[in-house]
């Protein structure tokens, strides 16, 4: 169909991509080679450059190029509260808020023993190792409220007991600006057994 | 925000495709990062290659790498009819119905004073050129229908003025499957006044 077996095969490669079918994978290739050449080869180069240098930090476990990432290094960071989180996608969320100043682990899954991923593939030993060599006073279990996300987050805590610490799980319930009537019921029931007293001061 | 620069440099860079905002560039990063470097490596290289090789056929100026491409240097196709399109993209798409057996040439844009988009910038002088060359006997102008392409495709058929050839506009009408209801009037319009006798043998 493709006058020419380079656009195919660079359509082709851009199908791997999350979200993109044939006709989108279409019109980034044509849009490339059409109008933004630049571009194009900057995204290339990009690509490579990062598929060779980024690899795990030895400390969190996200993706970085350095051996320790640059919230793991940063001495502006409170390394005695530690954040779990699922995947480096859920750093980023939690650093856009701007409120969080503590430094991260991330599993990179969760349990899931039908694809084989156990507490080894996730780090468990490595977190514990790091709880111990960073006094850490907290841990807030933030795994994603899914099934696998939940047996995580007790597996983890479960990891913990022992140790003299806090552990906490991120709050589950309605989402600011959410209206009732639209929730589900789970992420309601969570809302209504996780109430807290209005203070009125 | 990010742990590592390079990974900032990589959502950016996807930022550039067509349809991909801050989000989906992040999405598309960490996939390539977390779960699938060898698609991410094939895209790179196969994004390279593109862009370093692949250039306008000599004859009917769509993307290739060839000097002529697929389409104009195959011997099943009739060089004596040609289709006029405005983008690679439509020839695909026209490719994709199967059922057309001439050539192409593409415009790669239409008419655009305002954006600088003249006869020369859209090889018409070729087109003529190739039109003589090749004794074509019917031209089917496929510019878009919008206010653009409908001025591209009469400044086409005005220059083709006395030659002998048949000039012809594709049908513009009721989309197959499509409900009458929830047709734009210009549509229908276009379909009324296209009107053709049922034949009932």
């Amino acid at each position: 169909m493709y006058s020419s077996p380079l656009i195919e095969k660079l359509v082709d490669a851009f199908r791997c991509l999350p979200g993109v079918g044939p006709k989108s994978a279409q019109r980034m290739a044509l849009y490339l080679l059409e109008r933004n050449t630049e571009g194009g080869k900057k995204l290339s180069a990009a690509l490579e450059e990062a598929i060779e240098k980024v690899g795990k930090c030895n400390s969190c476990h996200t993706l970085t190029e350095f051996e320790i990432c640059n919230i793991c290094s940063s001495p502006s960071r409170n390394k005695r509260i530690c954040c779990v989180v699922e995947s480096p996608a859920d750093v980023y969320a939690l650093e856009q808020t701007g409120t969080y100043r503590g430094v991260y682990f991330v599993l990179m899954g969760h349990l899931s023993p039908i694809d084989g991923v156990g507490p080894e593939q996730l780090g468990i030993d490595r977190f514990l190792q790091l709880v111990d060599e960073y006094g850490t006073e907290e841990i807030i279990i933030a795994c994603n409220p899914t099934v696998e996300g939940e047996a995580t987050a007790y597996f983890i805590a479960e990891q913990l007991r022992g140790r003299e610490l806090l552990v906490s799980r991120i709050a589950h319930g309605v989402p600011v600006g959410g209206e009732l009537e639209y929730i589900d019921g789970g992420t309601l029931s969570h809302a209504m057994s996780g109430r807290k007293p209005m203070n009125l001061d």
